[in-house]
C-alpha cells in the first residue's frame, strides 16, 4: 500500500499575479482561500484541503513544486529516509512556509520538478454564508462563478525521462499504471498513473528533446454542460481555447484546455464521470495495436494545439 | 403573414438505400415510417407529420426536392397561381405520389432545387406499444436508439444566387431574415431565414462558383448530452465526424456534422435551446464589423471541414 | 391569424418590494432593467423586451394586469374597438406609464384579471460588458446568477369561468387550444392555450368556488440541470419548494414551483424542450379516458402542494 | 488498511425469475452476463467484474448474501481465521458455486445477512461488437438500453443492530464512517460506511423492531438526465416509482427508488458526482443539531414512501 494519499497541490510562479488572478479567480472561478505578500492560495469548490494551487509572483513563471499528501505523518519520515538512501537531496520545509501546510519534505524527481510530501494541512471552513449547508460540501454553490472547478484532478508533466518517472512513482510510491500509449516500436510515450481511484493522479509524457515541460494542471467539473458553459464564458471574455471541447479515449475524459495568459500555465477542465478504478488487479490498458499515431487515442473533438501537436 | 407553416421534408436520392438506412436508421435513430419499392420514409421521434426525410435509391444521389407545408389548402393554390405569374413552371403532383402526402405543387427556385408546397399530409400513429403515453409525443422514448433526433429543424443550401434566393423567400413567402453574415465589402455570404419561431427554417450560403450544393439537413436533439453521446456512438461505429461538437455564434446552435457514407448527404445534429423568435419587429442581426473572416461567426469547437472550409 | 404575438409581461404588486427583489433578483436571478419609485422592472437573460415582470410595492399584493404584445400597432386599435363592441370597458394607458411600454389598452376578461394589449416597447441593451457578444443573446451568461431564467414562458390563472376564458382567447384572439384536462362528466378543468409555438402562453384552470386566483407566472430555463441547481440554491437559502422537481404529462414540462415569500407570487421554473407546435392543423389533445383524477396528468415527481392540491 | 477492496455483488432470490428479468434487464438495462439453470448473473455497463447482482428463482425472494472483494487472496484467509476467532461460523464456498467467482468464505454479520469475501473473479469481455473500443469501458454505449446503470454503487441494510453492524465493519474491515444521522438523544439511526473513495459502500439503518430488512441495492448512473430518463421510461412502462427523483443532503446523491415487482427488491438509481473521499483524516460528518427529524437530511424532491417512511 502506498504511503501517499492523493495529489495535494501544485505551486506555480507567474510574472503577473493580478492578471493570473483575473484568469484563475474571475474567469475560472477558483476560490482564493488566503493571500499573503506575493502569493495567492486557491482551491476548487469541493476541495477539502487549504489549497490545491498556489500562485507566486516571480520573474519567470513556471512550477515551483508538485505536492502529494501522505497517508499519515510517519510516511513523510519514511519517504525522507528512503529518498536519502536513494541519494536524493531532501530539503526540509518548515510548517507555515506555505500557508496552511505543515512540515514537508521536497526532493527532485526524474522528470525534473521538485516533489513535495506533507501530511499536516489545514482545512479552513468558508465563513458563514459562504459555507454549504450540505456538510460534505465546502462552499455553497450559490456563490460559485459560472466556471466552477470542483476539485483538483491531476497533474501532467513531460520530459525525456517519462518511463523513469513512471517507474519511480510505481516503485517508490506504489502508484498503479492505469493506461499507456505505446508506439509500434515498443516505446511508451504516455503513462497514466494513480494512487487513488481516479483514472490518473499524474501523467507523464515522453519528449524527444532534453527539455522538461509542465503540460497542465487539471480540475474536475461536475457536468458536460459545465464544460460547455466554460467554453462559452471563455469566448465571451475573449480568451482563446487551446483545444476542445472533446473527448479522450484514454482516461475517458471530456476535456477543454486553456492557458492563463499571464503565466502560460495550462489548465485542463475535465468533466464527466471518467471511470473509477477500485480493482485490486487492474491490468494496465495498453493503447498500441490498431492505432497509428498518438492522436488516435483521441475520441472526438478538436485535437491539436496551434503547432499541430496532439493533446493528451 | 406567410401561407407557409414550416419546413416539411427533404427528399434525397442515394446510390445504396440499405447502406443509407444503416446510417440514418441504425446509427442516427430516425424512425422508418413506411417503405415502398425503392423508397424509405423517415421521421424524428417527435415529428408530427408522416415523414420529414425520404430516401430513394437512384444512380447518383442528391436532392429531389425540398418541401414546405402550407398553412391551409387555399395557400397551395394561391402560390401555384403566383409562381405561374412569375413565369415559373409549376408541376402538379398527385396525392400519394409521395407516401402520406396529398396533392402538391413543385417549381424551381433561384438556388436550384425544386421547392414543393403541400397542405394535406397523414399523421400516422405508431402502433400500440411504440406510442408514448404522453399524447403530445409520437414515439415512446423507450424505443429510441441512442442518437435520437427529435424533429426536423432546417435545410441549408448553397449556390451563386444566395441573395436572390433569400429575397425570393422573403418576398414570396414572407419569411423573416433573422441573421446575415456580411463581408466588409457588403456582400451577404450567409442568410438565415425563418417562417416559424426557430432561428431558421432554411439557410442559404453564397458560393463563388456557379455550382449549387445542398449543404445539410438538420435534426434537433433535446440535450447537449445527446449531441455528445451521438459523437460517442459515431466513434464506436467508425463513422468519421465532419466537424464538431462545437457552438455557432450565428443561430446559437450546439452542432455536429456527419455524412451518410452512402449518399454523401450531410446531417447536422443541432442541440440545445438556440433561441425562439416570437418578436413581430425582429431586426436582422448582421454579423460584420468586428469579424474578419466567415469562420469568426464560430463560437468554439472544431470549425473546418477536411478542405479547410468553415462550417455554417 | 391572431393580432397578438406573445405573452409580454405580468405586473404584480407586493407588500415588500425589497424582500421580493431578494427573491426574484438575488435568488431567482432575474435582471432588474429599470427601477422607478416603488416599481422594479425585471426580465430573463434572453427576454428581448424591456421587461417581462414588474413588481410594485402596494398594500395587498396581487396581479395588476397581464399583458400581451400585438403583432402591429393597428391590432391594438382593432382590439380596442372590438372590446368596446363587446361592451367591455376599455382603458387607455399612456406611453411611459409603465417604463419601456408605449400606449396600451386594458380591459377585464372573464377570468377576472385586466388584460393589457400593447405594441410599442423598448428593447434596451445591457451596458457594454454585460451584453453578450452573441448578438441574439441579451446578457452575457458570465453575469448570470446560478438560477438563470432565460425567458418568460406562460401565465396560469384559475377561476370559476375557465371555459369562458378559454373561449374568449380562442374567439377574440385566435389562440389555439393545445391540451385539455376533462373529467368523466365532460367538464373541462384545465385548458392550455397558445398563440405562439409554445405548448401554452396561458392556461386556465376551473375552480369550483367563485374566487379567482393567479396560480403562477412561468420562466423557462435551458436545461434540466438548471432546474436541479435551482432546487439546490433554494434549499441552501432556506426557501421552501412548493412542488417538484417533476415532470408533467400535459405540456411535457420539467417543473419546479416556488413562491416569493413577500408577495406570495408563485413562479414555475420550466425546463427542457417541452414541444413546439408548428402544425396548422393541431387537434386539441384531450386527457380524459384512462385517467381517474386530475393529478394523473402528472408524469413523475412530487405532485401536491401543502394542501394536497395537485399542481398543473 | 483494509483487506477489502470494494462491494462486489449482492445475491438475491426472486419468486419469478422471468418477471425479475423483465424489470432488471429489459427496463433497468442491466446486462445478463451468464444464465445457468435458475440463476441469472447481471452487471452494469462499466462494472469490471463478472457480475454485481445475481437473481435465483426461489420460493420467497430475499437476500442470499452480500459479497465484498478482498484486496488479495491472503486477505480471504486472514479474515477466515479472524471470523473463526470471533466465534462466527465460517462457511467455505467452492470456486464456481457462483458463476465467475473463485473460492470464498461466508459468515453471518450482526445485521443478519451472510457476508461473502472472495478475491478470485472472472472479468469476461463482451463479445466483439458489444465491446467498447474505449478499452476502459466494458460495453459499447451503443448497445445500452435507455436506463443504463454504469456500476454497482452500494448496499443498504436495516435492522435493530445498526451500531453493532457499523462497528463490525469499522473494527474488522477498517471501513471509514463517513456520515451519521444522530437523533437528539444521541442514538445513531443511519450510518454510512466506505472502504473505497465513494460516499458509502454500505449503509446501515436502525429499526426499532427486531426485524432485519434489506432496504436497497444501488447502481450509479452517469448523469442527472439519465435519472430523469429512467423516471420517464418507468412511467411509460407503468412501473410505479417508490420515491424521487430528488436529492439527499447525506451522500449528496441524486436519487430515484423503484422496486422489482416480482421480487420486491428495491433498487436506488444514484446519479451525479456525489463526492469522492480521498482524505486520510476524514472526520465523520454528524447530522444532528439543527435537524428535527430524520427526513430533514433530505435536500429536495419527494421524500416518503407509501407508508410515510422517509427514504435514506
Amino acid at each position: 500500500m502506498s504511503g501517499l494519499a492523493k495529489l495535494g497541490h501544485v505551486a506555480f510562479e507567474t510574472p503577473d499575479l493580478e492578471e493570473s488572478l483575473w484568469f484563475f479567480r474571475d474567469i475560472m472561478g477558483l476560490k482564493v482561500v488566503e493571500r499573503e505578500d506575493d502569493t495567492a492560495y486557491l482551491c476548487g469548490l469541493r476541495d477539502y484541503e487549504h489549497h490545491t494551487m498556489s500562485l507566486t509572483e516571480g520573474n519567470e513563471g513556471g512550477v515551483d513544486h508538485i505536492a502529494f499528501r501522505a497517508t499519515d505523518p510517519e510516511s513523510v519520515e519514511t519517504y525522507a529516509s528512503r529518498m536519502d538512501e536513494l541519494g536524493l537531496d531532501v530539503e526540509r520545509v518548515d510548517a507555515g512556509t506555505e500557508a496552511g501546510v505543515g512540515e514537508s519534505i521536497r526532493f527532485e524527481t526524474p522528470v525534473g520538478y521538485p516533489l513535495e510530501i506533507y501530511y499536516d494541512v489545514e482545512k479552513p471552513k468558508p465563513s458563514e454564508g459562504k459555507r454549504s449547508k450540505i456538510r460534505t460540501r465546502r462552499y455553497s454553490p450559490e456563490y460559485a462563478n459560472r466556471v466552477y472547478p470542483q476539485r483538483i484532478d491531476h497533474a501532467h508533466v513531460q520530459g525525456p525521462k517519462a518511463t523513469e518517472t513512471a517507474d519511480f512513482f510505481q516503485d517508490e510510491f506504489d502508484f498503479g499504471l492505469n493506461e499507456v500509449y505505446r508506439s509500434a516500436d515498443g516505446t511508451d510515450w504516455g503513462l497514466w498513473l494513480a494512487v487513488t481511484a481516479l483514472p490518473h493522479d499524474i501523467a507523464v509524457h515522453r519528449l524527444e528533446e532534453d527539455v522538461r515541460e509542465f503540460h497542465h494542471i487539471s480540475y474536475h467539473l461536475d457536468h458536460l454542460q459545465d464544460l460547455w458553459d466554460a467554453a462559452d464564458i471563455l469566448s465571451e471574455n475573449g480568451v482563446e481555447i487551446d483545444a476542445g471541447p472533446g473527448k479522450h479515449a484514454i482516461t475517458n475524459a471530456n476535456y477543454l484546455y486553456v492557458k492563463d495568459p499571464a503565466s502560460d500555465v495550462r489548465i485542463e477542465l475535465f468533466a464527466g464521470p471518467g471511470y473509477l478504478n477500485f480493482e485490486p488487479d487492474w491490468e494496465t490498458v495498453v493503447w498500441q495495436d490498431e492505432i497509428g499515431s498518438e492522436s488516435d487515442h483521441q475520441w472526438f473533438g478538436e485535437q491539436y494545439d496551434e503547432d499541430g501537436v496532439p493533446f493528451v
